[in-house]
């Protein structure tokens, strides 16, 4: 059984603040800055370029993939860490189309990421050969699964309002139309259990800055199933993807398995917090997780719709069918966003009216969502965000 | 007049090291440790998202692009950091042959990266429209340069041999023919004056963790000529280079100049640790550290060839002809560099035969070069790099 307490221990959380945000960006483990700092002075500042080997900075991607695995159903060398997500999904997309060459349609829904349509629509300019990127409603994804798709790419959650989709189902439906699936885990890893290899999916990409509290531009990670590693091509073909990258041939040739999905030099800083805050998942069951999740969404759900009748829930009501996230529609969504956060209740607002509140168990508890739903209830009542300042956009909101 | 003692106080070099491996990977500066940590506990900890926009992270990859703009000619707006040397390699590369869509021929040089050629190998298959990478020997690259080439690709410095190319001449025979240029400046940026302005270049991209000492795993970086800017399509088009990424539209719509080379989330914590390294620069004037460069440089092949006649020069000895690296061949070039690490003196090996040694005067200096001189000259003379232990290969060297 997890110890919650304990695991919100090792979290640096501000005084006065209720983070409904670790689905954006996760708190600080509080062992990074002396790690990170460790990490500098004694490997950076002692060993220099020998840190590659010494302090084995070289096998990160593949020691701290294998860690990411765990908590989404990988096995050991499935799993490698590197780059952005958006690097990734271009990556991942390039390799499932190249197993599918005959094909020109590649399926998506509305709740993508907009951040992944992009990436495809660059990726099939760049192949000039003609591809289509269907974008439908995601719940007509199921019925658009015909012949004509190579590939079915989705976020398993809606970033915008949490609707989880059925992974297994959806892969197996794609399988049966001769489709490959890339999967983009960003608001799965970490917050819900996942089960790659018993969904049969192909590839998966995912972040580790939100649910899994890796930092601020914590690296990337990409999985692609064993039956797939031998053949699959990254278009993105760096050094580190080499099979011999210190031979220094001029003519490339894919690495064993996952390992030639490695581009460039991983970033070594980040890794090294991102190695704190997979410590405390090891303290964890994503089992247990996911049941801790659904009592706090529940019970947020049931405290701000007894209190907040302006409020409209964006999110599944059943929670079989929510991630770990809760979404409300409010037409001034963006002006009481900022209004709460001016309270210390820290969630985000994603266009055109969705406010949207991440729950995260690893360092949140009841107590912390009665308090935030309490401070709802009195900003929504007392409409205390209708203030010109709540009003005001900056760049990232 | 930049005052070297004081730039070379402003680093941490352990003790009884020697270090002639900063083209490799530049030594850490004193100030990171505290400032990355401020950094995680002040920035990331307390701020945690809304440290997108209080903290400046947003705002990092062009602020800090414009910082590294000033020591390779560019102005202000014509450099983005992100992603790693290869990804960038990419992006300016699609970008270019955008340019040129009527022609077939990416033309380079056997002194290029190897992972320069299997981004573009990648690229190029990843078109499918039948482009040939050309590979001619360095001297051969004026003579190759026809009306057949789409894109002239090459990196300045030659990393094995510190072999300088003209990026002035080249580009203008480069633009005689109608081809597009893409510089890659891993090996000069920070270590020679770079004028892309003055030499009309087109695209350039490179990389901040060797000369310019941004820590392992440094972003890199991307210029783009500002005749180009508005025109080149990134052919990885994520959130970030988009022109309203916090709009969520689904059509990705390139942002203005080259803020549209961002992909992804930035590496806040690395580019934490760049800010650090990218201080001393400040303090120094790349013409000055050319002019001790050179004079550091002659000062060694005078010393080594004088003590070691087994070495053979394998950088040019005019020093206009090369970079701020010198290399010696040597049949056992890879036991006698493990042997001289041992005893303090770091460089690096590249296969087949070359001992290969940085010289970096923001914190090296004459009696450093005379000290790690006359330990070579141990080492080769008494052949103490002659036992199987340094015979033994591992990942990086």
């Amino acid at each position: 059984m997890t110890d919650f307490a304990a695991t919100k221990a090792m979290f640096d959380l501000p005084e006065g603040v209720l983070y409904l945000d670790g689905n954006s960006l996760g708190p600080l483990p509080k062992a990074a800055p002396a790690r990170v700092q460790q990490m500098l002075t004694d490997e950076w500042g002692q060993m220099l370029i020998t840190g590659w080997n010494k302090a084995g900075w070289m096998a990160q991607p593949m020691a701290l993939g294998d860690r990411v695995g765990k908590l989404i159903g990988a096995e050991p060398g499935q799993v490698v860490l590197g780059d952005t997500l958006s690097i990734k999904v271009y990556q991942a997309l390039a390799a499932a189309l190249d197993l599918v060459p005959e094909r020109r349609v590649v399926l998506t829904d509305s709740g993508n990421f907009p951040s992944d349509l992009y990436m495809a629509e660059g990726l099939l300019k760049t192949l000039g050969k003609g591809h289509e990127l269907r974008i439908v409603d995601p719940e007509d994804v199921a019925d658009a699964l015909t012949d004509e798709v190579a590939v079915l790419m989705l976020t398993e959650v809606d970033y915008g309002t949490g609707r989880w989709h059925d992974m297994a189902d959806l892969t197996r439906r794609a399988h049966a139309v001769g489709a490959v699936t890339v999967w983009d885990l960003a608001h799965t890893a970490g917050a819900v259990p996942v089960d790659l290899s018993g969904a049969g999916a192909d590839f998966a990409v995912g972040c580790t800055y939100k649910y899994l509290n890796g930092g601020p531009g914590a690296p990337a990670f990409i999985y692609v199933a064993p039956r797939h590693a031998g053949r699959a091509l990254p278009a993105l073909s760096g050094w580190l993807g080499h099979e011999a990258p210190f031979d220094f041939h001029r003519k490339y040739r894919p690495g064993h398995g996952v390992d030639r999905m490695r581009v460039g030099t991983p970033p070594v800083i980040q890794m090294t917090a991102l190695e704190c805050a997979l410590d405390i998942w090891d303290m964890a069951d994503i089992r247990d997780v996911r049941a801790r999740s659904v009592s706090l969404c529940e019970l947020f759900i049931a405290e701000v719709e007894a209190a907040c009748p302006m409020l409209t829930l964006a999110s599944p009501r059943a929670a079989e069918r929510r991630g770990s996230q809760v979404s409300f529609r409010f037409e001034d969504g963006f002006a009481a966003m900022q209004a709460l956060i001016a309270r210390g209740v820290i969630g985000d607002f994603r266009a055109p009216d969705i406010m949207r509140f991440g729950f995260t168990p690893l360092y949140l508890d009841e107590a912390d969502v009665r308090a935030a739903a309490a401070i709802i209830a009195e900003v929504m009542t007392d409409r205390l965000w209708d203030r010109p300042e709540f009003r005001v956009r900056a760049a990232v909101t």
